[in-house]
């Protein structure tokens, strides 16, 4: 545990969290601009885009405070995100395809810091990997659901973003099953994420979906 | 608190628990599918109509973790009722009516486990009676809120939801306080709430409404 | 702490607090009625206003139950709130301007007793300052999400809401770092906070906003 409690808090595996988290609070501030939001209005995405995931994934395993109101840095890297795209939203909005590969990086870390967090708080592996994939779209999802939108992970057409996350997780699951799970694990599990989440947008690939309802046409 | 521990957890009535978590995520996958959603929203939907209200009420009696991230069954039903869902959505979304009076049962089971387990906890009545609603309607809100509607149960015009859940935890409270709380009497209160929300999809019961605005025409 | 947690439960503060509370659930149970909500939807949003604020704040803080389930009279206030908005909304929804300067006197009392209450958990400044502003902003952001409505508060254009607050919280934490914090200092930084937002509701004072997207209109 105190490896991940390491990799979770005060490590190299910091800066890393920290980058997932200003892209995250990237993603948020940008739909902010695009709803017409304020400078308010920029400060709550951004923030609950980059933390809403951890803290309901900390206040699940009661974990608290959760980590985001214990060190001042994840509650800053979000106002700093929002500084950054407060006056550089023009460019940044242009750079769709970087922003997406960033935000593939923050999925692939924030799903395995978060299986890893569960398991380390005596989760089963079915929970864990749940719990994983929730501290990863969670914060997406509350999102959208502030702007009002349907949220995108959920949508039909929508390319594989919740399921990169599963398959993390899953990996940690089994790397900690078999004690193969450490730093390298945590690393391949996060990269091979950002590898599918990076190919499906190369190639469109998306979720099945149910048959449309086509037979409620003849209501 | 043996007993409802008991009832909440390992015994005969963890699987009218499980079968109210099925049919809850029913309804939500179901949704999902109107909402043209693909696999991943249709998980979230069944998942969060299914657990949201048991979450959130683990996480404000500090019962750490939620009973969903406990137990892997209350995991896997959601997945399971997706995948039913996936395949037999036409023929489930024909089903209209028996698909509501598996949701009343399912409203009957939480109103009164939500009630019982708060009072266990060591709350007041007024609470208890909260928390067992909240337990009940809150997924349902929740499912709502994220396929971007206004949730049903608020509308006016709606059909009697909330307040047979109300009934019946106030039913389990009085029981409680005159120490008549237990099997028989939990089965009462959750086939009376079971009984009022079928009769009130029968006969259109409706809650009260305020006057409507009139006057705001002359603005 | 003895001093904050008596403002908090069972003092003269408690009469604010309920008072705050109760405007809180006005502004919820209008919305309702504006929204066509019946009684169900009109306490649903009332309570939401006035509690989930503060709901958050204590689950994050790992205080729980919250405080709004362990003091009857939190769950109450909110059922005379929509009681008398049941009856009186037409005038109640005339009152605009009398209605805005309770709210901001709720304001006001909720990110002072949030930052406060952060503090005695031993939060830090950064973090306090964000806890007292949710505990400000967080129950009308639930409201207007359950409405299926962009929260007021994110909007461009909307006045000065939670900027009052944050300044509110930061004068709690800055006067706590210099030992200064006690009832003296909680009531200045309220009444500052309900000048500012009474000053910006009547002079139009908004939150910068980004430069609007022009170049979108090139795509």
């Amino acid at each position: 545990m105190g490896g991940i409690g390491a990799a979770v808090n005060h490590s190299p595996g910091e800066a890393l969290d920290l980058a997932g988290i200003f892209v995250f609070a990237v993603s948020g501030a940008l739909l902010a601009v695009r709803k017409d939001f304020d400078l308010v209005g920029m400060l709550v995405l951004a923030g609950i885009t980059a933390l809403g995931g951890g803290v309901v994934r900390d206040l699940v395993l009661g974990a608290v405070p959760p980590v985001a109101f214990t060190d001042p840095g994840y509650l800053l890297v979000p106002v700093l995100a929002t500084a950054v795209v407060f006056v550089a939203h023009a460019p940044l909005g242009r750079l769709g395809t970087p922003i997406l590969v960033f935000d593939a990086a923050g999925l692939g870390l924030f799903c395995v810091a978060g299986a890893a967090k569960a398991l380390a708080y005596g989760l089963g592996p079915v929970q864990a990997v749940a719990l994983g994939t929730i501290t990863a779209i969670g914060g997406g999802v509350a999102r959208d659901v502030l702007a009002n939108e349907v949220p995108a992970v959920l949508r039909a057409g929508s390319v594989f973003y919740a399921i990169p996350a599963v398959l993390g997780a899953t990996l940690v699951v089994t790397a900690q099953h078999f004690h193969l799970y450490g730093s390298p694990a945590a690393a391949g599990a996060a990269g091979l994420v950002f590898a599918l989440r990076v190919l499906a947008l190369r190639f469109g690939w998306t979720a099945p979906r149910p048959r449309p309802p086509a037979d409620t046409t003849d209501d």
